[in-house]
C-alpha cells in the first residue's frame, strides 16, 4: 500500500562557516540563495518516490551562523497494513524521515515534540487518525491510518448479506413452478458478476487475504448449492428418482393403462346397441376419464408431499449453515488469527557492490 | 479533492541594484535574461504539486530598477468541499499564493483588486463560479466551485427514483403469479449492480459522507424488504402459514378426503348392477369431482382474499415509508446538519528538525 | 477539452551580435551550440502543459547573423468545443503560439502562409480536419477538429433507438400474460445500466450539455412510463379499479354466489331420493358449474375488451409522443440553440502582484 | 496508435578535435565524461515522446579521435496501422531515427546491416514480428507489428457468432408461449451491453473503421429485427390483424354468440318441466359448451397454422440473410477495400516563424 | 510484464586521485559533495525505466581514497514469465545491474554474497519469493516471483466451474416447460459478459496464451451447444421433426378430424328427435370430445417419451465430455507443453550508427 503525503519540514542548524563578527558587517541577519550554501539532505528509508523543493529560494542566516530553512517533501511511502478485517482496519504507517549516520560520520536528526502533519493527502478511502513520533530503535514518524468502513459496508457486505437473505426467503416459493429456480439462477449469476466487478477493488498479494474474500467464496458456493438443490427437488416433484436415466417408466405405464381403458370402452360401445346401455357406457367412460385425472393428481400429490418434506429439511440445513457461518465469522474477527510481519526498514543487509576500475588515464575536474 | 489550475501571475517590483542613472547609459529600459537576476519565488501553502515557468525568458528592467515579470504556475491545490448535499454543491477552494514573511525577514505580497483567473482548468464536473481575494488573517485567492448537477441527477437520482417508483407500482401485479416476484428480484439485483458501478464515482473519506450514500442504502433495503414481503405473500396464497414447516397439512387431508370419496363412489358402482343405478352413480361421481374442484377453489379464494388484504396493508406501509423518507431528505438538505471543519492552512505547528553536524573537515565551495 | 499536439516550429531571425565580417573569418556559416546563444522563447497563451525541445542541439548561423533554428513543442491546449450536437461536432481549437509584445518591448511573430501541422496527435476520437492561420485581433493557429460519429452512433444512438422501438413493438404482446411486463422491466433496467456505463464517456461541465444527455433522459422516462402503464393495465384486466384498495369486492360476491348455488344444489340432492330426480339434479349441478365458468369468462372478457381499448389509446399516445420527440430533436439540432461563449485568451486582466522587499543586506550575483 | 520502445543506439564517430599524438601522451585511449564533449543528438521525426539517456556516463576516446558512445532511447512513436481487418492485422510502424541534414550543414546517419531491436516493449496485444532498415527516400527503421488474434476472436467474434446462432435456433421454440420472445429480448439486450463494453476496446478515429464495427452493427440490427418479427407473430396467433387498433372484434362477436346460446339454453330449461326433457336440455347445454370450446380452438388452430407458415418464411429469410452476410464478409476481407494513406513524415512543409526583434539594448553572454 | 522495484545499492571503491597523505592533512576521512567527485554509473540492461538518486548528498572519503557511496534506484524491468499455467505461476525475473565492460575499458561489478532486496514493490498480485545472484555468463540478480492464486481461483476458475455444474444439473429440469431453456440462455449470456469483463485482466501477447483462455473458450462453446440442444429437444416435444418446415402437418389433420366428428355429431343431433336418442347422442359427443383429448395427450406422451430418451443421451454425452476435458486439463498442466524462450538480454547485436560530420567550423568548449 502506498501513502502519499506533502510534508513541510522546518530545519534549523548552525553552520560556523557562515558566521561573521561585527567587524565584518553590522547586519544581524542576511538572506542567502538556497543553492549557494550547504543544506542537509533528508533521507526517507521507506520512500518509493520523493520530491524535495526548498520552501523559499532564499535562506535566513543569523550572525552566529544559525540557518533557518524549510523544505517541502512530496513523499510516497510503502507500508503494509493488515487488511484481514477489511473494511474495519486501523494501521500504522511509518514515515522514516532521517538524517544519515550509518557510518561514523553523519547527521543526527532531533525531533521536536509538537507535531502536526500538514497537508497530508492519502489515496482514496484512508483517513489520517494520528501522527506520532515513535522512539523504537530509531526515531520515526508513525502515521495512524484508518478506513471509513461505510462505503465498503454499503457496496460489499450489505448486498452480499441481502442476497443470502433473499436466497433463504426464496424457499418460501413453491418448488413446482419454475419461479424458484429462476430466482436462484438469477441470484447465482448476479453474484458472479458482482464478484468479478469487486475483484478490481480487492487487492490480494499479502500473506493475509482479507476475510472478505473467503466470505464471497462462501456466499458463492452457498448460492450454487442452494440452486442445485432446488433444481433436483423440482425434478423429484415430477418423477420419483433423481437420476435422469430412470425417470419416465411410471408415466408410460399409466399412459398405457389409460389407452387400454379408453380402447376397451370404445369397443364396448360398438357392440351394445341399446340406447340405455350405450348411455351407461358413455357415462362410465367419462367416469374412467375423470378417475384417471384423479389418480394422476394423487400420484403427483404424494410426490409433492415427499418433496415438501425434503424441501423443509434443505431449508433448515441452509439456515443452520448460515447461522454457524455468522458465528464463526464473528469469532475469527475477534481473535485476530492472521497478523502480518512488521515491515523491516533498517535492520537489513543492503546490496554492496565493489568497483575496481581499470582506467589508465583519468581526467576529471572537481 | 484536488483542483488543478493554470495561473498567470504578473509581478512588478523595484530592485535598486538593477537601477542605473543616465551617466551609465541612455537607455530607458533593458531586457535581461530571467535566470541572471533575482526574482521572487511564490509560495503556495496548500499546493500538492506546483510547476512554475517564467512567462518570458527575458525580463524588462526600467532605468529606476522597476522589474516587470510574469510567471505561469501550474498548481494543484487540495481543498475540502462539503459533499454532503452532492450533487448540489457549491464550495470555496483557497489558493494560497503568498510571499513569505514567517520570520522577521520576508516578502509581503500585495494583491490588486481586479482579478480574473485565467485558463483555470478543473477536473471533470466542476465549474468555476467566481474568483475572489479573501482578506481573512492572510490574503489569499478564493475560488468558488460548483458542480453541474445535471449529469449526477440523470445517472444517479433519476434511475434510483424510477426504480423505487417501479417497485411501488409493481404492487399492482397479482400476488399469485410469479410475475411480481420476478420483477422485484430483477429490481433488487439491478440496483445492486448499479450500486457497485456507482461506488467508483462516489468517494468517501471525509467525515461527512454524501447524503446520496444513505439514499442508496435506503433504496436497497427498501427493495429487498419489498421483495421478501412479496415472496412471503406468495407463500401465503397457497398455504395458510408462513413457516415452511407446517405448510402441507391441509392439502394432504383434502387429498385424503378426495381419495376416500372417490374410492367410496367406486365401491358403490361395483355393488349396484342395474343400469339406472349405475347411471346415477356415475353422475354422482362426476358431481363429487366437480364439487371437489369447487371446494379447492373456494379455499384458494379465501386465502387469496386474506392475502389481498395483507398486500394492500403492505403497499400502504411502503408508500407511507417512502413519503416519510422524501420529507426527511428534504428537511435534512435544508438544515445543513453536517459541516466539515475548514481546512487549516497557516495556523499550525510544522515540523522542526534540528541538525547537529559532526564534520571534522568540511570543504564546500559557495 | 484538451488537445495534445507535437508541433515542429522552424524559426529564422537575425541576431546582429552573431554576425561577423570577412576580416574575422572566411567561413560563410558556423554551427553554434543552442544553449550558448540567445534563442526566442515561444509563448502559448492557452497552453495547459508545454514542453519544448530544440530540434537540433546545434544552430546554423550565417555570416550576416541570420540564425536558423527549430523547436519541437509538445503542447496541450485547452479549448472549448460546443458538444451540443455530439456526436456530430466540428469545432475550432486555437493554438496561440506567440512571441510577446505586451509591453513596449517584445517580439512580433510573423507567420508564413503555407502551414501543415505535423505529427498532430489528438486524444481518442477526434480527427484533425484543417489547420489555418487566423488573423483575429492577434494571429494564431486555428485547428479544426471533428469527431468521427460512427462509433458514437453505433454504441449510443442506435441502441437507444432500438430500445425505444422494442418498447413500442412490445405493445403487440397481450396485456394479460406476464410477458409484456417482463419485457418492459428488462428494457427499463437494461437502459439504466446502459446509462450508467455511458456516463463515463459523456463529460458535462460546460454550460451546454450535449443533446444526447437529454435524449437519454427522455428515453428513460419514456420507458418507465410505458412500464408503469403496462403494469396498471395488467391490474385492470383482473379487477375493475386501478387502486389496490378496492380491488377484490366483485370476485368475493361472485365466489359467494357460487358457494350459495353449490350449497343449494347439494341441499336439493339430499331431499329427492328418486333416481330420475337425482339424475336431473346432478346434470343441473353440472350445468350450473359450467354456467359459472361461462359467466366468469364473460366478466373477464368484458374487462379484457375495456383494457384492450385503453391499451390501444396508450399505444397511440406513446407513438405520438415519440414522433413529436423526433421532430423536436431534428428542429433543435438544425437551429443551434445553445452556443458556448468563445474562450477568451488575450483580452483579460491577469493577476498583478507587487512586491516590496525588506532585505537589509542582499548579495546576489547577476 | 502509439508504440513505445526502448532502443539502445551504439554510435561511433571521429572527432578530430579530440585526437592527440604520441608526443602529448602515450595513452591509446582515454575515458571522458559524456557531458564534457560534443555528442551527436539523434532526431526522431515521428516521435511523440522521447527520452534519451547516455548508456555510460563516460565515453571512450581513441588516440585518433574515434569516439565510441551509446544512448538509450525511450521512444514513443505514432504510426497508423490499418485496423480494417482487425483482429487479423499486420502492419509496419516506422521509427525514423535520423541525424539532421535539412540544410547544407548536417549529420548523415549511416546504418549497419545487422539489426536487432532490443528491449522493444509494445503496449498490450501487439507483437514485434520483424525489424528492418527501409531505404525509402530516407533510411529509417521499419518495425513490423502484428496482433495475436486469439484474444479478440475469443471475446469478440466467437460470442457474437454464438449469439447469432442462438437467435437462429430460437426459431425452434413455439411462437405461442412467451418463451421465444423472452429469449430474443434477452439476446438483444445482452448484445447491447456487450457492445457498450466492447466500445472501450475498439478505437475509431482513422478513416477506415474496423470491419468489426460494421459486424456488430449488423448483428444488433439483425437481432432487433428478429425480436420484432417474433413479437408481431405472437400478436398474430391471438388476433388476425397486426395493427393493435382492429384486434378485438372477432373475440367480441364470439362472446356475444356464446352469451346468446347460453341464455337461450337457460330459457328452454325454465319452460320444460318434465325430467327427461330437462335432462336432455342439460346435456345439450353441455354439448353446446363443449362445441364452443371446440370452435375457439379451431379458430386458434387456423391462426396457428397461418402463423407457423409465416414463421417458417421468417426463419428462412433470416437464415438467407446470415449466409449472404458471411459470404460478403469473406469477400470484403479478401479484397482489401479500405487502405489508409501512409503516414507522411518528411515530405511536408513545417511552420516557419520569422522574428523581428526590437531590442534597443541587448546584453547576452555567450 | 513489468516489475518495479526500489533498490538501494551500497557501493565501495578506491579512487587514488582522492587519497591524501598525513602531510597534507591529519583528517582520517572527509565528506565531499556527491556531484563534485566521480561516481560510477550503474547500467541496467533490461530496464524500461530507471531513476537514480544518490542516497546522501555527501560522500565519505577515507584517507587512502576509499569511497563509500549509496544510490537509490527506482527501476522498472521487463521480464517474460510463462503464464501458461496461470494462476499457478512461479517465474524468475532478471534484474541485470551491471558495470560496463563491453569494450576493453570498463568497470567490473563484484557482488557480495548476502543479499536482501529491500523495498521491492511489485505491481498488483505478484509476490517476491526469493532474490538470488545468478552466475550465468554474466552475474545478475534473479528475482523469483509468484502469484497468489487465491484471487484468480475465486473470481475466474470457481465461477466457471460452478456455471458448468449448473448447466449439467439443469438437465434435471423438464424439457417441456420453458424453464430449462430460460436457464441455459441466462447461463450462456452471463458467461459471455463474464468473458468480456475478464478479458481486461488477461493479457495475451506472448507466444503461450494462458490455458485459462482455452478453458473459457471450451466453457462458452459447451454452454452454447447445451443450449441449442435444449431448444431443439423442446421443439421435438411438440412436433415430430426437427426442421421447422415440416412441423404442422399432424396437428392440422387432427384438427380436421375433430371438426369432422364434431360436425357429424351435430348432424346426428338434428336428425333424431326422440329424447332418449338425443340424450345418447349428446353423451356420445361428450365421449368423442374426451377421446380426442385423450388421443392428443397420448401423441404428446409418446413424443415426450422419445424426447426424454434423447435428453438422457445428451446429458450423458455432456457429462462424458466434461469428464474427458477435466482429465485433459490435468494432464496438460502436468506436462508443461508450452515453454517460452528465455529473454535474451546481452547476446544480441545492438544498433550501430556511424556519423560523418561535415562541419566547416566547429567551436565547442570542453
Amino acid at each position: 500500500m502506498q501513502m502519499s503525503s506533502r510534508v513541510k519540514v522546518n530545519m534549523k542548524w548552525n553552520d560556523p562557516g557562515l558566521a561573521w563578527n561585527t567587524n565584518t558587517s553590522n547586519a544581524t541577519a542576511i538572506m542567502l540563495p538556497v543553492d549557494k550554501i550547504w543544506t542537509p539532505r533528508l533521507i526517507l528509508d521507506n520512500a518509493i518516490d520523493i520530491t524535495a523543493q526548498p520552501y523559499k529560494s532564499d535562506v535566513l542566516v543569523l550572525r552566529n551562523g544559525n540557518v533557518d530553512h524549510a523544505v517541502i517533501l512530496f513523499v510516497s511511502v510503502s507500508c503494509e497494513i493488515n487488511l484481514f478485517t477489511y473494511p474495519f482496519v486501523i494501521g500504522d504507517c511509518p514515515v522514516a524521515i532521517n538524517g544519515w549516520n550509518q557510518g561514523s560520520c553523519g547527521l543526527i536528526l532531533s525531533f521536536t515534540d509538537d507535531i502536526t502533519m500538514s497537508g497530508s493527502e492519502q489515496s482514496g478511502e484512508w483517513l489520517t487518525e494520528n501522527v506520532n513520533i515513535t522512539h523504537d530503535k530509531r526515531t520515526y514518524l508513525s502515521v495512524t491510518l484508518s478506513i471509513n468502513p461505510f462505503s465498503a459496508v454499503v457496496t460489499l457486505i450489505l448486498p452480499s448479506a441481502l442476497i443470502i437473505l433473499a436466497d433463504l426467503v426464496s424457499f418460501a416459493l413453491p418448488v413446482q413452478g419454475g419461479e424458484r429456480n429462476n430466482l436462484k439462477v438469477t441470484l447465482v449469476l448476479s453474484f458472479t458478476m458482482f464478484l468479478v466487478i469487486l475483484n478490481d477493488h480487492l487487492s490480494s498479494g499479502t500473506s493475509c487475504s482479507p476475510l472478505l474474500h473467503y466470505h464471497f467464496c462462501f456466499c458463492l458456493v452457498n448460492l450454487v448449492l442452494s440452486m442445485v438443490t432446488s433444481m433436483v427437488l423440482t425434478r423429484l416433484t415430477s418423477d420419483d428418482s433423481i437420476l435422469p436415466c430412470k425417470c419416465s417408466k411410471i408415466i408410460k405405464t399409466q399412459n398405457a393403462n389409460l389407452g387400454h381403458y379408453g380402447a376397451d370402452a370404445g369397443l364396448t360401445e360398438t357392440k351394445t346397441s341399446t340406447d340405455q346401455a350405450s348411455e351407461v357406457a358413455s357415462l362410465q367412460k367419462i367416469v374412467i376419464f375423470l378417475d384417471n385425472m384423479d389418480q394422476k393428481e394423487q400420484v403427483a400429490n404424494s410426490n409433492v408431499g415427499f418433496v415438501d418434506r425434503l424441501d423443509k429439511i434443505c431449508f433448515c440445513f441452509f439456515l443452520f449453515i448460515d447461522i454457524i457461518y455468522i458465528i464463526i465469522v464473528v469469532i475469527v474477527t475477534r481473535t485476530d488469527i492472521c497478523k502480518p510481519k512488521p515491515l523491516v526498514i533498517w535492520d537489513k543487509e543492503d546490496y554492496y557492490f565493489y568497483f575496481w576500475d581499470y582506467f589508465n588515464d583519468t581526467s576529471y575536474n572537481y
